[in-house]
């Protein structure tokens, strides 16, 4: 075979999900993909490296000193949405339902793999509540073991400041039937019925 | 959202089979790597992209003048392969079972889409078969209307030379099931059934 290609298939397969033959697949897309979509590739990506950091205050992704939320003063900094990582904060934006500032905790709480509140940026987070006169902390976090642990960590840290804690909520997603729900899930939903 | 890094997802959507959910999380992955891991694919992506040309006698990929296969002089030179792609070929080797040489077409005839002799390189194979002594072309193209088309073009054209042309077998996959086999497939297997 061709050493630079087999080289670039072998770099290609570190990316998540890619086994050899999707590899394949994408070598050959950049080898027949115009010269000029190539060096915008190779020139993002050292963009990416090189400039990319986390937000003073909020921790999420930026190239600058804040992020593009936390900049724009026509967001209520009074409401503050808790979310593990810069994923999960982009499928909220995406939402377009939220209007407050986040805060990313780039982990959440694992006591059996060692990860605890100085492992990720919960200190900060108390902290901001205290001094930005946070009204409202929504926690948008994964409803895993981990998730509801931060959540508990959290709520207890804040019960001494006057900020209502939230959670988003679990139940049928959206276009989901009942039929494929898991028995937790429909309990969750039970559980939490709303008036209509 | 962050600039450089809605612009790496855009570059990485463009790449086959990839949508919005699958290039956000190459671009993340991009993000947290290693930076030497990126500095290596940065690296790879240019090289292929500047080094990588057509083997000046069969037409596969290299970085050189010849291609290794045609470089290896313990290849039969007398048995010639003729594939679609450059990853046909790949898949040809891997198979472990031919150590003949290769000839690359880069294209099947298609009449329909404008595409006949001149577009592939037709006329090189045939020039190859009368100068190079060749004593069996075998055919390794896709069973498609486009393949069988070339393929009967190419037996037409190496009449008038003693060249055995043949053609890869077409039957049931090993392991692969009678039960889910399409028609078409079964009775070409049923035709060349072999005695056993």
């Amino acid at each position: 075979m061709i050493s630079p290609l087999d080289k670039l298939i072998k770099s290609l397969k570190k990316f998540p999900g890619v086994g050899e033959k999707t590899a394949t697949r994408y070598a050959f897309f950049i080898l027949n993909a115009n010269q000029s979509d190539i060096d915008e590739l190779v020139r993002t990506i050292e963009i990416v490296k090189r400039n990319l950091r986390l937000c003073s205050r909020c921790f999420h992704l930026t190239d600058d000193d804040l992020c593009n939320v936390c900049r724009n003063d026509r967001r209520e900094g009074s409401r503050l949405c808790v979310v593990e990582t810069p994923l999960d904060l982009l499928a909220v934006e995406k939402s377009g339902q939220f209007n407050g500032v986040y805060h990313v905790l780039h982990g959440l709480m694992s006591p059996l793999d060692g990860i605890g509140a100085e492992e990720i940026r919960l200190n900060e987070l108390i902290d901001r509540v205290r001094k930005e006169n946070v009204q409202e902390v929504i926690l948008a976090l994964n409803p895993t073991v981990e998730g509801e642990a931060t959540a508990s960590f959290i709520r207890d840290q804040l019960k001494q400041t006057k900020a209502i804690v939230s959670r988003i909520a679990y139940g049928i997603p959206v276009g989901g039937s009942l039929e494929f729900s898991d028995p937790l899930t429909l309990s969750r939903a039970l559980e939490h019925r709303t008036k209509i």
